[in-house]
């Protein structure tokens, strides 16, 4: 059993070496060749935190992958970040631990980061260039970094947070990309102006107005990943014309989707898995008038893609 | 985050070490201080394997743990052992992975060992020395090992399997522990004069009549983990005046108790939780005239008791 530790995974280039993997991640459960058991989840009564169990395997695969994410949100308060993880790989030839991931959350940030930059870019106008970053946190950074990395387009950004001080610092800390980017504190402004939007927050009350958004726009919506989270208006995920998920069942039940459904003004009918998408399976944007929303929460097989590819990048496998 | 290799936790007296805590894990389940969430499963189609996911939490103690096993049921053909498995032990306090326990399934042996000897100590006649042991496998040897440490009592055991040579393999294998043991080809008679017989067997059809079984009988049943799975006659569950289970959820789905309850016999109401019996809070044995049968499918709660055992063992906790 191997253990590769966090700076070891975070020297390999992963947000364009596991791209192709993490596109195949979403193709493979619209396609029915993967194995995507319920996550698991773990209260920790009285600690103020909790764990999330994520595994599955994709058919054929070398490896399964097991994930540990934690959150415990008693944690800022000690100088500690809220979350962590690890991913155990495991041979599905013999059942052997093939190698412990220890990446404290890494793998999981980036392979978030290339799922919404692959979704933005999946259903973007094709003249799209001016990309607007709500929310001034990891995954803030993770989708300019990931856009700019897997993009060929000449992207301009502009970030958007409550606060400004902590907008110039994702500005600052992407300076080495050498970007268009700046940073606005007008959240209506930026929507208005932006031909594609990504929504990072941890929101718990939409942020963004159905009359902000002008057609042709998209929208991947990253925040929303448990109950009670939202960014959008449900007016405004009721008005798209068309509505991605990564995994029906999750999005319309505690993702960016799931208050919009709770009141009735959308069913999983009027939704495409974005694995279809991307094979070409369904239709994503029909035209330049479309407003397009990809509700985006995270899926065991783009674990087990960045879990393979940052093995085989290694030599591990 | 620390590594423990098997040969290690092997190196440590996890049989008596780990009895106290994992005696208190079953009664924390009974009590309503674990948090146990299903175990997740996860099959790889065209495999013919699968994993298990096994995690919870006991209120207040300084770890949690997900352990991975897994079954490659074609390993054997290729000279591997059909189950693997691994430990993480996480911090309740921070979220941090504390230690990956790389066991290849040792522990869960131990804490299966130790469980079955806890349930068969805790039911069985106070003048009981004649233990018959029904199966040649890993658990056979690990139930006469956790029983004569356990157990201040001079007994008497009996080893029973389809192929003699196993059952004589048993024999020499526990030879360190100077033992009275002897084996038997023939089971019914092992039944008849054995005062508590542990079965161990993958069985998928019931090997132990009721007939066979005398009044003052105890019977833990270890083997049935899965659908399918039955070493008793339903007749026999149905007789016995006391049933016991780890945990009834699993034990009337998928344990010894699942055929007789599939058929009506028994039910939820007839069964009381092992823990319960331990702490006093229910009755086990009411007399020398019982038969009580044990029902033990494994919680993560045994498996939090050993893994922290063995870390605070290794001064690691």
């Amino acid at each position: 059993m191997i253990v590769v530790d966090r700076e070891t995974l975070a020297s390999l280039p992963l947000l364009t070496l596991a791209a192709p993997a993490i596109r195949d991640a979403y193709i493979a459960v619209s396609d029915g060749r993967a194995n995507l058991p319920p996550v698991g989840y773990l209260a920790l009564p009285g600690r103020n935190a909790d764990c999330h169990v994520k595994y599955g395997y994709i058919e054929g695969d070398p490896i399964f992958v097991v994930k540990i994410a934690s959150g415990f949100y008693d944690n800022p308060t000690r100088g500690l970040p809220s979350s962590n993880g690890m991913m155990v790989a495991v041979s599905a030839e013999t059942g052997a631990v093939v190698g412990v991931l220890d990446d404290k959350g890494l793998l999981t940030d980036l392979r978030t980061g290339i799922g919404g930059a692959i979704a933005t870019m999946a259903l973007w106008r094709s003249d799209a260039q001016r990309i607007g970053i709500v929310g001034t946190g990891t995954q803030a950074r993770i989708q300019i970094r990931a856009l700019a990395a897997l993009s060929d387009r000449p992207l301009q950004f502009s970030v958007w947070g409550r606060s400004a001080d902590k907008a110039a610092a994702v500005v600052a800390d992407v300076a080495d990309l050498d970007l268009s980017i700046e940073t606005t504190d007008d959240l209506e402004a930026l929507c208005r102006h932006s031909d594609a939007i990504v929504t990072t927050t941890p929101s718990r009350a939409p942020l963004i107005r159905s009359d902000w958004i002008a057609p042709g726009t998209h929208i991947t919506a990253m925040g929303a990943d448990a109950p009670g989270k939202q960014e959008l208006d449900v007016a405004l995920v009721a008005r798209a014309d068309r509505l991605v998920v990564d995994l029906a069942g999750q999005c319309l039940d505690h993702g960016e989707f799931a208050a919009a459904t709770q009141v009735g003004l959308i069913d999983e009918g009027r939704c495409n898995a974005l694995g279809a998408v991307i094979s070409g399976a369904a239709q994503g944007r029909r035209g330049d008038q479309d407003i397009t929303i990809a509700d985006l929460t995270g899926i065991a097989t783009q674990d087990i893609a960045i879990a393979r590819t940052a093995l085989e990048a290694l030599g591990l496998l």
